[in-house]
């Protein structure tokens, strides 16, 4: 088995993983925290981007604005948060997904589903976009190559994932924990430095737009673009909901466990959010979707190389000093961070996937582990959707987050919403005072979650339509629509395949009539004649279909001259067709009796290696494929392995080992 | 059947055609040349633009030696001819490839055939190229468009040729006659004006290119560059040699008729090769690979829309006026020529392709006849070669020219090599004095014909070799290898298939075990027992294999519950592959005696339309293709077909009708 491929799949991948190996212990607070909170946390690396590069837009006067954005934000992140930590003690398990549907029904549940599956595409397409922006501030020689490095970043998380969590190691853990704690002391430090006065300007500091819109305008337009901001910064809410559906994996008590879990990510996602959005608007940081936008205060262009880098970049830079050591570390962990985070939705995606797949409402394919104990479906249907995604936008972070953030709003959204139903059907239920009151408690938690949620989704659906919020719903709408379709389709089969009592699939065929399709009586062909008459049946014949006088003569002469003890049958094919005559022929050998078993028994080379197969008529494999849609027919397929060629192939499979024993060396001697 | 696919498919096509309508009437003279002169009769509508954008590109201070070298090309164009005309007494039937092969082998034989099958494919894009071009002329609009109307050309010639010969009609003929009457009265008015003093300059007279390298240099760059304009213009070659092979077609005596039909041949193209270059000479009609090098006589560059159009079109309009009816007329007869003979190749191609596929040389898909008497995959290969030539050359006529000549060549001096050794032999065994007379001046011409084509084709390697000459030697090379390797291929496999008397292929296998695989207890899965059982083998057992422990339990369940007279045996899949584990325990039922037979039955679901498919594991086709390397070993497709969806299918296959049969309207009366 060890050919070139798999040799070469084994150094990538690893070598199998058995079923055993699947029960691997729970994880720990610390460990869990690690494990689920890289998506939330790569947020921070181009949620200020989003939010800056709106105002920006709108000429920079408005960059006074950023701060409050950010607390709008995390204020909806932290109440959503609460309201999830409240949701899970109802339903432990399952996740989003799982919330929509206890109380809104599985339709709804399926477009939550829906949602998060596509938030996770974006998840990943975002993370390697993002990836390869902050590495071209560390490698400038990649600068003009956005799409190729995101495409090799893409491959290697790919790779990761299809090797699996066996081969995962330590790193994820060091990478979460080194980003946490360097993004704190850059937070803690320019603060410092700004309480000090001596915060450096970030060397964007003062670009403007050339001609923007908007200017100095008045209440209503600020007020119109500090939403459009708050609505780009809502991506920071994506990945706070991933401990939801890791709770399995998580140590027991796993409700307290990831209750923890969701409390401590809020609070280091919210504190690290405001304070970078804080030095942002304090060093002046400025990034734009256009760069070619940007003037200096003198109203001249940027010069080539003067692009704005990603604020983290700047940040770093202007607290640590530009090509400091700290800030060269920063910018690298964010990299690996956003390559964690990408790696993180190639965990959630077919995760996800395999459950809606085992109920129905995806391909089965996407349950079936593959050797490293991967949904390898999964992982490389999320990886062809990531591709697209990064072809599609040209792996430009900031038109990729247009679309992501309406997805996980809406999943949330309808979670919520079955929340609130759940925690006001519970307080009816519920007696006592004590319980009553912790139950209230929860519902007016799960409540102002919802009214934040929603009014998130709302503001993004009405600020981020044209720019594709649209595109993005209805991607959402006919997932779901799909999904659906899928479920009805597979529970159709299930019905129709279903045993019962009085069922007729167990009766035997009263007699079965064997036909062999016969092309040239060559040696395979005499073989599945051979076959034929070794299973006994009713009645035997040989058919020739005539799509060659010649040759059809030929048989025949053959035929006769063999002996054998079956008789041919010439079906006539005047228009040169080797399927539809057979088929007509074999359905009327069968209505003759409509209890009858036909057998089609079709000799077929196997031919090695793939290419020489195009040499040989595929006429068998399309004679099959139709003979399999008659009912009471029934394909056999003898095979002769043509030796000729691959030597492997010889050796391991003797080409006419039935009918006789190999010759030893035995024979051979003098 | 009618499906929107086939209403299509008749649409485009028309209806099927039996094979019955394979012998249509033979070919008269005029019949014949009309039929096979389009290929020959096009080069005119390029190989003056060849010789003269050749000679432009030294300076334009040499266009005197325009009607020169016509005057060489069509003095080697006759010398083959005839030598064709003493060849074709030998060798009546099979043209070039056959007149290679009989004296030199079958290896030059492919390697002429090679050629031409790439000379037909140059055929087709210089073709379509061309007919873009002159299609311009008429139509401006379409100017900047070469490669998409070359495109739509391809795509119409195409389906013509799809269609077949049975829906040729009259369109032909006329087209190829009003061709020659045409150019015939243009050369004729064009130098009777010129006579009387009264031929009009071409619109181009005088442009010369900007920096040539040559300019007014010594006699030996004088040389060179008639060579190079000499082999351009051999382009002209290429086509004579259809008639040689559409013998089969002709009225008889065949050998006469193609005699008369290339003597015809040769003197129409020859005599207004000839008048066309003079014609071009006497106007100063100039064109340019790359018009933006060409240059007023005062230096100025050209403006936009000045560029020269192609020969024919700026002789039309210099002797019947610009715009006039007569030169509209010329060039609108020239597009469809162009296209006619790019549907000839679409005959030609196939043809030879069928006849190498009958000789095992090529795949033997290439000699099916399709349901409209045509041979389709030789049209689908011949429309993807010439669509990848019009892609890789931008549907230039110039560059593409550039490859075109070389295989021609090739092919005409192996023919005539074997030719001349031919008529040597035969001139050593003929007695008589005339009759040895006779073939004395037959071996001479074609000797004659041999060193002028033979030479021709050392001058265009010579002079091409950087321009592209090589790629097209290096691709006959392979073409030639690979047919080659093709034919040893079907050779192999022949001598294995082939049955000898002690055959063991015809013994009956001594045992039959049968192994059904299930999966689910579900129906499909009874049937599959039920078909098993009424093959009564020798010895019967049902396989499950264990990827997913909780599945396999149920099975095992259900079938202690279904009571089924049959053993059901689980096998281990510890890392979830379907396939191996189940092929491990195959061969050990076999290894116990090998003269046993071990028949494999697979329950298959059988689900359209075609997207359903996707949703159901394809592990029986995976297992199926598998088995099948596996020695005796055969395998049972029991197919069922779902009955969901489309409602065409469940009409006509009734997915449960084995076993009972079906109730009818009786039944359903209360």
């Amino acid at each position: 088995m060890s050919s070139p491929s798999s040799i070469l799949r084994r150094a990538l991948l690893g070598r199998p993983v058995a079923s055993s190996a699947h029960d691997a212990p729970r994880l720990g607070r610390w460990r869990a925290l690690q494990a689920t909170s890289s998506n939330a946390l790569s947020s921070l690396a181009y949620a200020p981007d989003e939010i800056i590069l709106t105002l920006v837009a709108a000429g920079g006067a408005t960059l006074w604005l950023g701060p409050f954005v950010g607390w709008a934000v995390v204020a909806v992140m932290v109440l959503t948060v609460l309201a999830f930590r409240a949701a899970v003690v109802a339903v432990p398990q399952g996740g989003i997904h799982r919330m929509a549907r206890t109380k809104l029904g599985p339709r709804s549940g399926v477009l939550a589903a829906a949602a998060l599956l596509l938030d996770f595409v974006f998840t990943a397409a975002v993370s390697v976009a993002a990836f390869a922006h902050h590495l071209s501030v560390l490698v400038p020689a990649v600068d003009g190559l956005t799409w190729l490095v995101a495409g090799a970043a893409l491959v290697l998380v790919l790779l990761s994932a299809l090797r699996g969590d066996a081969g995962r190691g330590r790193l994820i853990p060091v990478v979460v924990t080194a980003f946490v704690v360097l993004l704190a002391a850059l937070v803690a430090v320019g603060l410092w430095q700004d309480g000090q006065g001596r915060l450096a300007a970030a060397s964007t500091a003062g670009l403007t737009v050339a001609d923007a819109g908007l200017g100095s305008a008045g209440g209503l337009a600020t007020a119109l673009l500090a939403l459009r901001a708050f609505s780009a910064g809502s991506v920071l809410l994506t990945g706070v909901e991933v401990p939801l559906s890791a709770t399995h994996r998580m140590a027991r008590p796993a409700v307290r466990t990831v209750r923890w879990v969701l409390a401590v990510l809020a609070l280091v996602v919210g504190a690290l959010t405001v304070g970078v959005m804080h030095l942002a608007q304090r060093t002046g940081a400025v990034v734009a979707l256009d760069p070619a936008a940007l003037r200096h205060p003198d109203g001249t262009p940027l010069a080539p190389g003067e692009e704005p880098g990603p604020v983290l970049g700047q940040l770093a830079d202007a607290v640590f000093g530009a090509g400091s050591p700290g800030a060269t570390a920063v910018i690298a962990v964010t990299c690996l961070l956003l390559l964690v985070a990408a790696r993180g939705s190639f965990h959630s995606f077919p995760a996800l996937a395999s459950r809606l797949a085992a109920e129905g409402y995806l391909p089965r394919q996407l349950r079936v582990r593959g050797d490293r104990l991967v949904h390898t479906w999964g992982v490389l249907a999320l990886g062809a959707g990531t591709l697209l995604l990064l072809a599609v936008f040209r792996a430009r972070t900031a038109l990729l987050v247009q679309l992501y953030v309406i997805g996980v709003l809406l999943a949330f959204t309808l979670a919520l919403i079955g929340m609130v139903r759940l925690w006001r059907g519970k307080l009816a239920h519920t007696p006592g005072v004590r319980a009553r009151a912790s139950v209230r408690l929860r519902y007016l938690v799960t409540a102002l979650g919802l009214a934040v949620t929603g009014l998130a989704a709302v503001v993004v659906l009405v600020t981020r339509f044209r720019q594709g919020a649209w595109v993005a719903l209805l991607a959402i709408l006919f997932g779901a629509l799909v999904m659906g379709r899928i479920r009805r389709h597979y529970r159709a089969v299930e019905a129709e395949l279903a045993p019962d009592p009085q069922d007729d699939a167990r009766a035997l065929p009263s007699r079965v009539h064997v036909v062999v399709v016969v092309s040239t009586l060559n040696r395979p062909a005499l073989r599945a004649l051979a076959y034929a008459r070794a299973t006994r049946p009713s009645s035997l014949e040989a058919v020739v279909v005539d799509t060659d006088r010649q040759a059809t003569e030929r048989v025949v002469e053959d035929f006769a001259r063999a002996g054998l003890p079956v008789p041919l049958t010439v079906v006539a094919a005047p228009y040169r067709d080797t399927v539809v005559p057979l088929v007509r022929h074999v359905r009327s050998r069968r209505s003759r009796s409509p209890r009858d078993l036909v057998m089609v028994f079709l000799p077929e080379y196997v031919v090695r290696p793939g290419w020489r197969t195009l040499l040989h008529n595929r006429t068998a494999t399309r004679q099959t494929r139709r003979l399999q849609r008659e009912a009471g027919v029934m394909v056999g397929s003898v095979p002769w392995q043509i030796h000729e060629g691959d030597p492997r192939t010889g050796d391991r499979t003797p080409p006419d080992a039935v009918g006789h024993t190999r010759r030893g060396p035995r024979d051979s001697a003098p």
